[in-house]
């Protein structure tokens, strides 16, 4: 969802997931609500019941290894990431788990918090490592809970390695992953999926391939819902794995663990570590190229893409898994030219789904969160459902704080050096305010030669659907009228539209006009004349910082912008514009003004000191216009109300 | 709603009321709803912040009063009259208290009873008369507590007459209608809206006028809410009696008894009992014509119409109540007249809404009730909000038996022999009832010169709107499809259009094509061959008596046929296909052919094993177009369904 665009279009880069939708087999208990869309069958099912849905339905899919990131920084990128390659439509992604790295803990690089935003602000379906080696019982049930409590719904099960050369026994520990296996299936009975690793060529450790496969046979038959198995650098080697597996009664997915080469030293590195050998003739390849990392990435995605293809070929295989190393390019390469990376423009619904099993039957927002769903997702955490009561006449509940919206994964991704570039080392008054919303409208170059590619209110460009909505844009904007969210009409087009389509086909998708966006009080008395004119057609929300509001809207009801109508369902509005909600929004977009802009510069310094004066004097306003068969008449608003002004 | 027509099209008879629609002033607790759209303002109001309202924006407004029958085909009567009568707009009706008559019982003809049926199936505001003498503080105390577990809001609290010719106070009883207003407020707070009664020349037995005056002060001090006058012949009579209370501190709202005269003999009776005295012009007019009912009729008519614009144009005057004597043609002569009978074509929802204020929350209805809202009514009666949880994932909760659908209510309102005459004194074959449908489609008489008005799942003559239907639907029902409800698709017209709009001005109503029937297994063979090819755009569930089901729609979810788009509110869909209560539907739907149809003839007779063989061997047929924006593709369906039977 991005300012000024369709608001239904996300960006390439927005955060959305038509892959990982839920991993909720919650017994389907009484919901009072009167509109449940179930678009996607997904979101109600498990992840063993999606493998086995796609094994049957004979689709191919993937999913994506992710590692926790060492800084605050690399988990503000890695998140990005997770929303970038979730939209290939991975069936999951999974974390591994880092003893070194405090992971059951609060902090922002922790495995357990990068799950739980991969889950629930990502919206993907996500299964979490654990280790159960130099931990106590009472460690990992402390850990499961928490898993439990945030979301989560699938544990890998692993032994670790033992910390240091020794091998020590934990007193009232577990010494196999097997005794993991039964720890959770004891303890948590069958909430969690459980999966587990294999070993194509036999555990390092163990005394022998057979005695391997014993093992994994145990872990199955403790409960374990699938296999997902070690990189490996030949089919043959899984076919035979997989044989072998079958052989002695291990009938769940086996999944191959697919490891695209991407450079001579991260190659180097995990073959010490899995006490892999590389066979010679990809040796023999790479030596001559170590230090050309392109050459050396072309060859790895050569030669993954030609095994994938043997393995899927096989009819044996019907996911593929991915080491990504926290790498982007490389293993998008190889699934897009395997062909299942699966960028579907139809969304389940027209904002990001979260995946947490508590939200599954969440299908109505406010729009004004549009380009900042992860922040409504976590203003939002405490709800216990969606949605709920939420837009009915009884008012919505409490918000959560602000005070935390500095948390990581609210920031913006630009360092400060950046953003004074974009937004201006040195304001001079209101109007060069006005000209950074102008210069990100148009893509045009600050005076400074920079480019402004994003605002406090939007984290990423202006989507190029919003071409034909450009000059007008710019228009305003010059003037004063400083937008930050709007979608145009839709009058009832095919769900499958490529640019405003969503939920299942066969349907009709439909909007009303809206335009939200901050300016002076002096344009704010004009507006409020001209829309005497458009009373019955425009609904109108105008608040200051000290929530001074002026509107027309009947009671504290919500205003339905964005609805669909389906083959056998009951109609879905997934977005609102919903006055309770509108004032904690009013918060949060006024406090941007002061936390991501204001504060780059000095404290009474001039520039702090115009964007103090904006945040204190404008106003944030929202106009929906009713009738939307008709054409927009926002544009219309805005010209008269400068018209007046002239 | 009626067979075969626009299904929001209510022809003009059917029970439709946008003048009471709810007495609810309940707290709005938190409603976990996620469309709430408080069509209509009335809803949330009492009685008396009604007529506040209506006063303060001028606008003129009356009620019905109407007396118990006392025979169930009396009642059966007036409840059609309810319908009708509620059509033109009354504030409210009320129904007198008969001591005789048991009046607190659950009698199908007691006030209790009458009451109920107003303002649960009519959708009425109702006023419950009461009277105190004679009764002791507990009778009271139950039959308050009976009307208002029943939805009744407003009581008139009455002394009553005495028993006999001898006074006898009751012991622990009350004496006068103040005892009653002090009991209700202090039993149930402020729960009723309490009216009582004025006494323009005093009443009666008062010592004197004056005296009177300070009685009925005391009433209103004690809590009334409003006064409603006794019956008089001059407008200065009603103009001194309000400027008498007026000047003794009588501020709350005075409502003018109407009495239209509307013959000789129900006058007489009526000043004998009120010991009014009929001024002598009246009695000069009336005296040579009091053979020539309808020259009296005129005349009152003439009279009131004269005398109700006198107090309307006063200004003192906002509402007028009339005294019906359970009759039709003077009182809406006059109000017609007046200019405030209101039969407003647009409603606030396309099916008529039950004034219970627990049912004021109510926006979504199968559509398979649409000609048997009562029947839904009562079926659902123990329901506890509406209509939450209702169509979402949960299945509904079960519907009120079957076995009590012999409800007077319920039960056609034609005599035996008259549906005899329409639906054949004797059966031949299946042919002779798919003729009967035939009959009842194109209004033409049947082989015996009857015409058909009426079907055991239509209480009403087919609308005059389903002439455009007509061609298609006698030819489908004159080879065995034997329709029962139908809807055209709607893509988008103004909420406000006069055949089919609902809801608040400015909006857009919208409808997918709905049929439903039944027909012979032969039919429903090739009818399911031909689905195949609409597979993906009509949603069908096909089932016999026994309950074999045969359906594609998707889980259990219900499918949204009527849905509206309005300026400020969310989207509403007040009716859904639902699966789960189709089967409900379908009890009651097969029932019918026997309780009805078949029953009519002799056991073991050749017509009622025609009957009986339909009802054991058809299935009821109900198909939905999705695609609303494209023309209807049910009737082609149903060709292609002949087409391959040739």
């Amino acid at each position: 969802m991005v300012n000024e665009t369709q608001h239904t279009c996300s960006a390439s880069s927005s955060s959305k997931s038509d892959g990982g939708s839920s991993s909720g087999s919650e017994s389907s208990k009484d919901n009072s609500r009167c509109s449940t869309p179930v678009l996607d069958a997904d979101r109600h099912e498990r992840l063993r019941e999606k493998m086995r849905r796609r094994q049957d339905s004979g689709d191919k899919w993937f999913s994506l290894e992710f590692f926790p990131p060492r800084t605050a920084n690399g988990a503000v990128n890695l998140i990005s990431r997770f929303d970038r390659m979730g939209a290939g439509g991975p069936l999951f992604i999974d974390v591994t788990w880092h003893p070194a790295g405090d992971p059951g803990s609060d902090k922002e690089t922790s495995s357990m918090i990068i799950a739980n935003t991969a889950v629930n602000y990502c919206g993907l379906e996500t299964i979490l490592h654990m280790t159960c080696c130099n931990q106590t019982k009472d460690d990992i049930t402390g850990h499961l809970q928490k898993a439990k409590r945030l979301g989560l719904k699938n544990i890998m099960a692993l032994r670790g390695d033992p910390v240091g050369e020794e091998w020590e026994e934990e007193v009232d520990g577990f010494d196999y992953a097997v005794d993991l296996v039964k720890h959770i299936r004891n303890e948590f009975d069958d909430y969690f999926d459980i999966c587990v690793a294999g070993y194509p060529t036999g555990h390092p450790e163990a005394e022998s391939y057979e005695a391997d496969l014993r093992h994994l046979k145990e872990k199955v038959f403790a409960g374990a819902d699938f296999i997902i198995t070690q990189l490996f650098f030949r089919s043959e080697t899984f076919f035979k794995f997989m044989k072998d597996c079958q052989a002695i009664g291990i009938t769940c997915p086996i999944i191959p663990g697919i490891f695209p080469i991407q450079g001579y030293h991260s190659l180097r590195q995990l073959v010490k570590l899995s006490k892999l050998e590389v066979p010679q003739e990809i040796k023999d390849v790479i030596e001559p190229i170590k230090d050309n990392d392109a050459a050396i990435r072309n060859y790895g995605v050569e030669l993954a893409v030609s095994m994938c293809r043997e393995l899927l070929d096989s009819g044996m295989v019907h996911g593929l898994h991915f080491y990504t190393l926290n790498r982007e390019v490389a293993t998008t390469e190889v699934l897009k030219r395997l062909g299942i990376w699966n960028e579907d423009p139809r969304r389940p619904l027209p904002w990001a789904v979260s995946a947490h099993p508590k939200r599954r039957v969440e299908d109505v927002r406010p729009i004004f969160w549009a380009s900042r769903p992860k922040s409504y997702i976590y203003r939002t955490q405490e709800w216990d459902d969606f949605p709920n009561g939420r837009w009915g006449n009884s008012s919505s509940p409490a918000f959560g704080e602000l005070k935390d919206y500095y948390l990581f994964y609210l920031k913006s991704k630009s360092p400060r050096e950046e953003l004074l570039k974009m937004w201006g080392e040195e304001l001079t008054g209101e109007e060069s305010v006005f000209e950074v919303f102008t210069c990100y409208i148009t893509g045009e170059p600050n005076k400074n030669g920079y480019k402004v590619t994003c605002m406090p209110w939007n984290d990423d460009p202006l989507a190029t659907e919003t071409n034909l909505l450009k000059e007008q844009l710019e228009k305003v904007n010059r003037r004063g009228i400083l937008t930050i969210n709007s979608q145009p009409n839709i009058n009832g087009k095919p769900s499958t539209d490529p640019i405003v389509g969503w939920g299942p086909s066969g349907g009709y998708v439909f909007q009303k006009a809206y335009l939200e966006f901050f300016t002076s009080s002096e344009i704010v008395t004009a507006l409020l004349k001209v829309l005497k004119k458009y009373e019955l057609r425009v609904n109108y929300h105008i608040v200051n910082v000290k929530g001074q509001n002026i509107t027309n809207a009947p009671d504290l009801q919500p205003n339905a912008v964005t609805w669909g109508i389906f083959p056998g369902r009951e109609i879905i509005q997934p977005t609102v514009v919903d006055p309770v909600s509108f004032l904690s929004w009013k918060d949060e977009a006024f406090a941007l003004w002061i936390e991501q802009w204001a504060k780059l510069y000095e404290e009474e310094s001039p520039s702090r000191m115009i964007i103090q004066y904006i945040h204190d004097n404008y106003y944030l306003v929202n106009l929906v216009d009713n009738d939307f068969p008709l054409e927009n008449c926002l544009w219309q608003v805005v010209d008269d109300t400068f018209e007046l002004l002239n």
